[in-house]
């Protein structure tokens, strides 16, 4: 008897499991065909990149995305849209980036650099020296002193094309830019000129945080990025004289902090009000381009997800929140205020999912969980097979949402192709036309169809 | 005694299986990194883009590109490179192909259009008549003759953009393209309009192959494609006057059969030189754009195929054959004279392998294979897991190596990523500048890797 009932007890389970894989099938089926067929994600985009374009913090630009991101939060009738302030760094590129390899008398040719992101500026008549060219610090370090001082600093790593993941190429390229002109400056350099992180050889300089640490003011020299090409160019041409002058000229400047906002929506959970769900992306984005893989394409699918749910008149057990974070790209403000608000008000965060490495086709996401919570994660690959966006691992999530990280919050970030991503990353070519309607719609459907399984069933 | 014995050959195999295991987790790396960091593959898709360009059957360009790729083998001391004779047909598009919307007396709105390959002309002074839209043959049939005749017949099924496979959606559309205007023709119809098969809105009209099936030659009317935005602009000003005319004049013409060629290029197997794995792609485009994507990119994985193989310098145990099919767009010819050839020398085909779906990112690879072949090739897919190329399924390959199917060689098809490939397909826009150098080279070394186990183990 007691057998006969446990027979039909786990029939019955086994029958409940299935109806319920069936309906969380069709569920993320209408996910996909409603974000492919009636989706906002490219419209939301093509908006921010064109009408608004290019937005650092602190700049008008940047305002004016805060103020579209809340107007459009609002016209989808969300429970609660807000913005939260946060004070953020100012740096203006100015009006004028130049430089040339001077390769005799009268004779140079103009090379396509732009001033690295908190750098300072040249003098005003520009900086003219002598070039010495490393791969890494360890060069430089070998050179000493004695090489170095008075020189400008070219730092000559390509990114590895070797490896598959793009990301891990610049991940063992990007300390080159972010720190090369301190390590430089204590050895005398006036200057550095770093090599683009794009893997392809093209014209365009691509932009990108650096910071002088600790170095005082008055040593802190002006740093600009060089083209691919351009740092073939040079390259070339001090192998055949290394003792070419170069000339750099630049107006960028460091302004005190001013406020801003990170905008925040949600839908208010039916079942666990308290357990919250975050998506976001980063609303800044470099000025060079409009910012539309870096990370318009993170934004609106974000918004996306929340949209899709109130479109499919989809009511969560748990707080659905999006967060448009403001200042991933020079000093992760908003990511920070955002963790000390959730913090301070003793949220409960279960999940934070990120989009920030560009609008390409969707492979699938990476996650940072315990042995648990990524079983758990892993028993749902199924479910995104048909859409190839099945490839989990563990790793690193996202830039905006790791100050959420306490070892209990499942983070995650999606991960699309990596392929192109360097070729548009913090480039004049990051714009609108370089989107794919169709690959930036599958990535806002592959977020949503996670958002709604963790709260399905939370963790 | 017996035990310890197979408890030995059992230890002795596992290590064997580990060791075999390991050779070809290197051996594909290595594939990997020599395509990424020394590949040919775009070196040569620029020249055949660039320098070559678009290359219809019968075309001047398109025996240039028989000769370049002749050319290009011998440059990589493969045992054996031989032109293939094959009678192809020729469609000229001709000098002039417009269309416009007469909205009234003295107006009228431009449209993009291009002839269809195999279109007849329009008469000289082009054709002027009133439109019936309709989505299918269903449609067209309801309508009857009383309503068709003397018209343009305008088909306007979109593609269906809620499809993940964007192959599958071109399944869906695409008779109205090849059949359309037979099928109008019969209720008496003039020309027919179609939309092109493109998944998004621009102005770039797609071409393809249409044919008239045994329709009588007096009866065969001039079809022309349409752009997208063209056939939404059609068909609203058709939803405000359906009594609007439509103009089209083009000066395409269909000439009888000239040689060309198949290039084939082989190394020898060491082992089984009698057991032959054939890679390849077509030769053949269309000529709006250069072919890069259709099948420029499948052209130079093939030949990087065998290029990697000699630089790597492995001997294969098979013969491994790349060959470069002649007119797959409008016949087929060179894929038929192929199996052919392969039929009455009593070859035998272990694995045939094409490249026709555009050079973006891989996916994985479709197979035709029975039970315990799939069995084999899916055991092999945890080698693709790293390059995230391990979608392995079952399904129709690809249209050159179609002719060699015959239930027992293992037809297969690399499968990209497709989002984008009906972007440029057929098109003016299908350019170099639309290739990613990575993307490209990740399928030919993904291609490679298969080909390196299927020559490793056989079928």
């Amino acid at each position: 008897m007691k057998n006969q009932i446990l027979g039909i007890v786990f029939l019955f389970s086994l029958v409940y499991t299935n109806a319920q894989e069936a309906i969380h099938s069709e569920t993320i089926e209408t996910i996909y065909s409603e974000a492919l067929t009636k989706g906002k994600a490219y419209d939301w985009l093509d908006h921010l990149s064109n009408n608004i374009g290019g937005r650092l913090s602190g700049s008008l630009n940047a305002e004016r995305a805060v103020q579209w991101g809340k107007d459009e939060l609002n016209e989808i009738s969300l429970d609660r849209v807000f913005l939260q302030d946060v004070m953020v760094p100012k740096w203006v590129r100015g009006t004028f980036e130049y430089a040339s390899i001077i390769t005799g008398p009268g004779r140079s040719m103009n090379v396509p650099v732009c001033s690295l992101g908190g750098s300072i500026a040249t003098p005003s008549a520009g900086l003219l020296a002598k070039v010495v060219e490393v791969k890494d610090f360890d060069e430089l370090d070998a050179l000493g002193e004695e090489k170095v001082k008075g020189k400008f600093v070219f730092y000559n790593r390509a990114m590895p094309v070797g490896l598959i993941n793009t990301f891990e190429a610049y991940s063992k390229t990007v300390n080159q830019r972010s720190r090369g002109a301190a390590m430089a400056a204590r050895l005398g350099a006036v200057g550095v000129i770093v090599r683009s992180m794009n893997l392809r050889l093209d014209d365009f300089p691509h932009t990108g945080a650096m910071n002088y640490g600790d170095l005082p003011n008055k040593l802190r020299i002006p740093a600009a990025a060089i083209s691919t090409n351009g740092a073939q160019l040079l390259s070339s041409m001090l192998s055949l004289n290394d003792n070419l002058d170069f000339y750099l000229k630049q107006d960028c400047k460091n302004f005190p902090d001013v406020p801003s906002h990170n905008v925040v929506g949600e839908i208010k959970g039916s079942d666990f009000p308290e357990e919250i769900i975050v998506v976001g992306g980063h609303l800044d984005s470099w000025d060079l381009g409009d910012g539309a893989h870096d990370d318009g394409a993170g934004i609106v699918q974000s918004m996306e997800v929340l949209r899709l749910f109130k479109s499919m008149n989809y009511q969560p057990n748990r707080t659905i929140r999006v967060v448009l974070y403001m200042n991933e790209e020079n000093g992760l403000r908003g990511g920070k205020a955002y963790a000390n608000y959730a913090k301070s008000n003793k949220e409960n965060h279960i999940f934070a999912l990120e989009s920030d490495s560009g609008g390409f086709s969707p492979r699938g996401f990476v996650f940072e969980a315990n042995t648990s919570q990524f079983e758990q994660i892993s028993s749902w690959k199924s479910y995104f097979e048909p859409y190839l966006a099945n490839h989990f691992q563990l790793g690193g999530s996202g830039a905006d949402i790791g100050p959420l990280r306490n070892g209990k919050t499942v983070l995650s970030g999606l991960r699309p192709d990596s392929q192109r991503y360097f070729d548009y990353h913090h480039a004049a070519n990051d714009t609108f036309d370089a989107i794919n309607k169709r690959e930036l719609e599958l990535g806002a459907a592959a977020m949503a169809s996670l958002v709604y399984l963790v709260d399905q069933y939370g963790f």
